[in-house]
């Protein structure tokens, strides 16, 4: 079986500022550790997918600095949207290049901006996954709520399609989108329920089997890309099709719709990085529950994140409770935890008032 | 009459960290406008002294900067002490320079941390203040209290002893030094109290009488320290005495067992800028409250200061209230306006942990 990594690295991280930056996307930042979210994404599955057998769907403004973290990756293999057009649109394109390498190829869409600690955990079920995807099924990693989150999107489990290497695979019955509270609370009791990760393994000409059937007018579009492939007509073509490709994510697009969903529930430690207080909950907590990484000085100060990796500045903070502040050169953010929502308002702020240097 | 001032200007401003520090005390720091609080203190005199006649009390460290804040300033007016022993040593050196230079001076002990808005007003009552030193009274210039402030110390007004030019001159009944909160209210409510400025107007043979009374044996040290003037032994010998001179306060060791002190009360706009919140009160507030000073952008942000002179950074706050944020290039702040006393603290904490650096 040929199987390939397709890694979805196009977005910002918008609720990162004034860490995350345009040129600076979440996937090139530091949040864990030494290593960058891309270089955790490509160390993940470096053990089990040659350098060749890795594909990048993002940005070409993106393409520099990703190729600089993982050098070992073969420069044709950043596949570059023009411009992004949603998480369907990106799995179509990167679907195109694999489906030229091989027919039959077994394709795992994973993403650049999540965090996982049970790395050999992920690993044994990429595996599993592949083999269960062979059969046709779409099968999505469903990850084990650790809370009634109102964030994630929810996969109902059904009955039990296949067993490999000990992970079960269980036909995926619904999606539901973020929920009410109260409905979270009653998914999460009844151990029916996985949050939807954003990461899928499927057979290439399966998900163009959905996309026919369910977005037929971009299926269209991708036909007329997928007959440029391998010559000069293909960025001109991709250039002038893509801007008139509907927004779509792949939930909405295809796996709500499709048949054969499966959902193979793991608890791999998963957390999707998404916010300055999920990074909060990733990192560890001093005896005063701070989170701090850099050089910080603090008097009654408590449930604090003080980022500040930079540590260029020495933070004090005095009789501060459940805030959030990061600092980097050029801009600083004093928020409460409860609101750190917002940070994607400062975001759209700043984007009004043309500052674009904090853009 | 001859008239000189000597500007105290020995302090750092502990509780404006991380602005201020070692080697940036507060009169080098420009809090208000574009001028340092000391070249404030200079503008305020200007019209009414001759440069020679201004006297300047403060420790090596801060000479070269504040030669090159007020440059018109005679090098040798600049009084150094070897080491900070409190104000009334630092008085009592400046008073020995004076005395050398004419036996009736009348000097005006003044301050180069204080901010004070009514300057025209400022500069009349120094004058009339001086023609009611000139018979003898130790006058203090007593600022009406704006609210009943347990900070500072409050001076009763007795029998009124003499007017000039529309101030009147009162016996100063009694010194109070920080009171309750409920004395506070009292002493307000009565009409018949002062704050304590800390700033003087005596001639200079009055004052070192009062050494001599009260003080007998930092009188005898400086007795010492006399005898040298102008020749090579004066620094040796200045070197030699000084540590060995108990600390005090002209209010404890001189004021409050004086004879024949006066109060001028004054209503010129005085404030210490002790610390943040000081500062917040004398700065403009924005329609939210705000005190802003450097670029910020704030979402539901409410009566917060935000000080970041230098301005190489942008401040991002979302629903926040009541907070102090100070941002210098190499240290930040963040503390609720409440806790604002316990900056001082925070210095304390990083002098106990030898980060020098920052102090």
């Amino acid at each position: 079986m040929a199987f390939y990594a397709l890694i979805m690295a196009g977005g910002v991280g918008t609720r990162l500022w004034p860490l995350s930056r345009r040129d600076r996307p979440k996937q090139a930042l530091k949040l864990v550790g030494d290593r960058t979210m891309f270089e955790h994404a490509i160390d993940r599955i470096a053990p089990i997918f040659q350098p060749e057998e890795i594909f990048v769907v993002t940005g070409a403004e993106h393409v520099g600095s990703l190729a600089a973290q993982a050098p070992e990756l073969p420069l044709e293999n950043y596949i570059v949207e023009p411009e992004g057009r949603g998480t369907a649109p990106a799995i179509g394109l990167g679907a195109l290049h694999l489906l030229r390498n091989d027919p039959d190829a077994v394709m795992a869409v994973l993403t650049a901006d999540h965090f996982i600690t049970d790395v050999p955990q992920f690993r044994q079920v990429l595996t599993a996954a592949a083999e269960v995807a062979e059969d046709g099924h779409l099968v999505t990693l469903g990850i084990k709520p650790s809370s009634p989150s109102t964030g994630y999107g929810y996969i109902k489990q059904g009955e039990s399609l296949a067993e490999v290497d000990g992970f079960t695979a269980f036909r995926a019955e619904r999606f539901t989108e973020k929920p009410s509270a109260e409905t979270a609370v009653h998914m999460v009791e009844s151990g029916e329920y996985s949050w939807n990760s954003g990461m899928f393994i499927w057979r290439v000409d399966r998900i163009m089997e959905e996309f026919e059937r369910q977005m037929d007018e971009f299926y269209t579009q991708l036909a007329e890309v997928q007959a440029t492939l391998g010559t000069p007509g293909y960025k001109p073509t991709l250039d002038r099709v893509w801007p008139q490709v509907t927004k779509q994510t792949i939930d909405y697009g295809v796996m709500e719709g499709a048949a054969d969903v499966a959902v193979i529930p793991v608890d791999i430690g998963w957390s999707d990085v998404g916010s300055w207080a999920s990074l909060l909950e990733l990192l560890p907590a001093d005896e005063d529950g701070n989170t701090v990484v850099g050089p910080h000085v603090g008097i009654d100060t408590h449930g604090t994140l003080v980022f500040n990796r930079d540590g260029k500045r020495l933070v004090a903070t005095i009789g501060v409770q459940d805030l959030i502040i990061v600092d980097t050169e050029d801009a600083l953010l004093v928020c409460p935890k409860e609101r750190e929502q917002e940070v994607r308002e400062m975001v759209q702020l700043l984007r009004s008032e043309e500052r674009n240097g904090y853009l």
